[in-house]
């Protein structure tokens, strides 16, 4: 298993928003993580909407992503959040990601 | 079991230097760590220094760093590490952790 880290930022004026919604993601979204390699799966904020993502995955961040792309779940889930992210373009979140390095591990 | 994320920043010109000590933990310390509840212990950096540690632990942030501070390994390490953080006030980098807020999990 590969460990993924990754960062976005959440705007600070929807937070409380997000939150909520991550409080009930749909059950097919749930499904449809599972099912493409999404294990031990945490987003973490820090108040100003910086939000950290950690899972650990089969194969590479791309990989997990890709196999979510195809699925007609993520591409609504995606257009349901885009709104909440920073953005410059107004991409979908899950192409905005920005993975980090893993510098040091324990188990 | 607790899920933690919490964030720090490294100094930028000083990752490279950060990144290399933490390929050689000193075994002391990863036994203290070990014995006092980090669990699956990762740290992830972004290229400008912001660091995400992620761990999982039996009780809190704030007790598993109570017990590492009654170690007198960390007290070393943590002295040795000190300079490759952003500090205003030259505090050890076990004292500067931000904690962040657990948002959504998925096993």
């Amino acid at each position: 298993m590969k460990r993924v880290g990754f960062m976005l930022k959440v705007r600070q004026d929807k937070l409380d928003e997000y939150k909520q919604h991550h409080q009930q993601v749909w059950p097919e979204m749930l499904q449809a993580l599972r099912e493409t390699g999404w294990h031990n799966y945490t987003l973490f904020v820090r108040d100003d909407g910086l939000l950290f993502g950690y899972f650990e995955t089969p194969g590479t961040l791309e990989a997990a992503q890709a196999h979510m792309a195809e699925r007609e779940i993520n591409t609504r889930w995606q257009e349901f959040m885009a709104p909440y992210f920073e953005s410059p373009n107004n991409a979908r979140p899950d192409e905005m990601f920005v993975e980090l390095t893993e510098i040091f591990h324990l188990d």
